[in-house]
């Protein structure tokens, strides 16, 4: 699959005042909408939960469907520039409001980052490597991708898998046909398992002029298939934080990307001799990036607003270690204790419920 | 005039999800409802003014008149604990308030700032040096006052002066009548002209078990009697540096103070041996202040919703270098050009017009 390429306008910046649009409503909407009241910038939130954490902080509101066309199309009229915390935006939308108002990132980013198979084609045609998959639509493809990727492999749905949530793990001699079914019989991918040495990710930015810059690697740990840990500096080599970097560069150019990117790699073969696999993309601010709130001048938040506002990107040097821990479920209990330790700066979401899995707030302890 | 002592009463912290009340909708409400959200807290602010500014990042809203007490009581049914972000609260409205939920910092701290002669009594009460000053009730105790001061000297309003409002220099030979009709023959107070090498200020906070702590000293320079720029660290020695964290610390004992204040002084005498007048107090977060969101790991507006909350201060060590410049009227059309200098940590309030002498933004610039 070949994309068309389409270059950004030129555009002037949006004087302060001005009010961004954001689809969703979640801590990532939060957190956007204060960078951008810091930038003298107004939020428009439009999500559907009433309970959204993002209208705690935001001017305007809109309590709506995502595919609630005339909801869309007032939420377009009312704001000056369109972004969005979360990539399974229905395309249909994104091309109705990017009739209307800028969208930043595109929809050509929504449409490869949507689909498994679409973003790994794309990966691998910008010369990225990315580990070994094959697209899987029935039982006689998900045995034929086994029996050329071996097991153990990973079954996963093409479309909205987040969290662990859409994908199965194959071992040795497991029924295809039930975990196909495991997965509903979805369209999918198979992956073949990556023996990696740690996870690490890249957040990317690029402005509507084209400029480019990202933060420093941060090493990640998953738990339950959720983000537990980032650490900056991870423990890679500076071959791989310059590869790492490169390759956001790269994708965000070839998709005429404006905003924050989050990229997430497999570190794979041995210290001395070690290799990136590119896991999957994700075009928006990421939780492997709250570190930069703590631990850098300008956050990823706040850049992603000057991009969107087409606005100059600012500076993402790294100016701390920082250790981000997220608070998942019942872990925010501990409010308390966290609130008194002089080395962590909390961030809470203003969520109402605690629940298991639930992504409550973070922790970002800077090291020195 | 002594006032009575009351004692904190021990508290229990305000879970996240818990409002905090704020009258008052400018940009100190604004910068304060930010950080209560990036602690889980909600924010109801109590303005007149529909084009509040802290409207745009707050839960909850009331346009209402400060002195309508069914708005009042509404507000302080509807949250758990009440700030303020101006010091000239109507003592009426606070008292109906702080019968209603806990008022942090409480009424004693309005009712002895918002007067300079019972704040420079409560002052000198204490132990602490201000600069000369008389009572001045009519022409004949302000004649007696020149003659005991000297000429030049400042003839100020008792109640309502702010940024150079409300107040008159009087020359040798000034008609004592005429300056007295300036300032619409209010009760006012005289203070002697003090020849002092710089301004300084402090900013303390004071949480609801009565722990103290303070931000390093800033050395302030003012223009057309707004602050135009404060500088961390200030030109002071060590000495001068405790002696003024002391003092804010004294202060808010005294007060059983809950909160942020900033005590503005006059550095007097010479580099060898200086010394220091406090000039005024202010119960609230303050202008001088707003380094800390750049140069501290901890801002002024967290730790004071900290407290107002009745959780632990947060650590309030410099981290950096700072010049914070305010962006006053017309200051702020350079926006896109501070918004492209990787030096400028740019913060603006989202005001729709700009107006002389109006407070638009300011910009933090990291020195090292």
């Amino acid at each position: 699959m070949r994309l068309p390429k389409r270059r950004s306008t030129m555009t002037e910046p949006l004087p302060p005042g001005s009010t961004i649009g954001i689809l969703g409503g979640g801590q990532l909407g939060r957190m956007l909408a204060v960078a951008a009241a810091e930038l003298g910038l107004k939020c428009h939130i439009f999500c559907p939960d009433a309970e959204s954490p993002a209208f705690d902080v935001s001017a305007e509101k809109t309590i709506a469907a995502y595919d609630d066309n005339e909801a869309l199309k007032r939420f377009a009229g009312s704001v000056d520039a369109i972004t969005y915390e979360f990539e399974n935006v229905d395309l249909g939308a994104a091309e109705l409001l990017a009739a209307m108002r800028p969208l930043r990132p595109g929809a050509r980013a929504l449409e490869v980052s949507q689909d498994r198979l679409s973003e790994k084609q794309f990966l691998t045609g910008c010369g990225i490597a990315v580990g070994g998959f094959r697209p899987v639509d029935d039982v006689a493809s998900l045995e034929q991708a086994l029996a050329e990727l071996g097991a153990p492999a990973i079954l996963k749905t093409r479309r909205f898998g987040y969290d662990g949530k859409g994908q199965v793990r194959l071992e040795e001699g497991k029924d295809a046909a039930e975990a196909l079914a495991a997965i509903g019989n979805a369209p999918a991918v198979l992956e073949a398992f990556v023996p990696f040495r740690c996870e690490v990710s890249v957040i990317g930015v690029r402005d509507t002029n084209g400029a480019c810059a990202s933060y420093a690697v941060t090493e990640n740990v998953h738990r339950n298939h959720i983000l537990a840990t980032s650490t900056v500096p991870a423990s890679v080599d500076a071959a791989t934080e310059a590869a790492a970097r490169d390759i956001a560069a790269t994708v965000m150019s070839e998709l005429d990307y404006v905003g924050v990117m989050g990229i997430e790699f497999f570190v794979v073969g041995t210290q001395e001799s070690e290799s990136l696999l590119v896991n999957e993309i994700a075009p928006r601010v990421h939780n492997s990036g709250h570190w930069t709130q703590d631990g850098a001048a300008v956050s990823q938040f706040e850049n992603h607003i000057r991009a969107v506002a087409g606005w100059p990107l600012g500076p993402t040097e790294r100016h701390s270690d920082v250790v981000m821990t997220n608070l998942v479920g019942a872990d925010a209990q501990a409010w308390a204790s966290l609130a008194a330790d002089p080395q962590a700066r909390l961030h809470l979401y203003g969520k109402r419920e605690i629940r298991p899995g639930r992504k409550m707030g973070h922790v970002n302890r800077i090291i020195r």
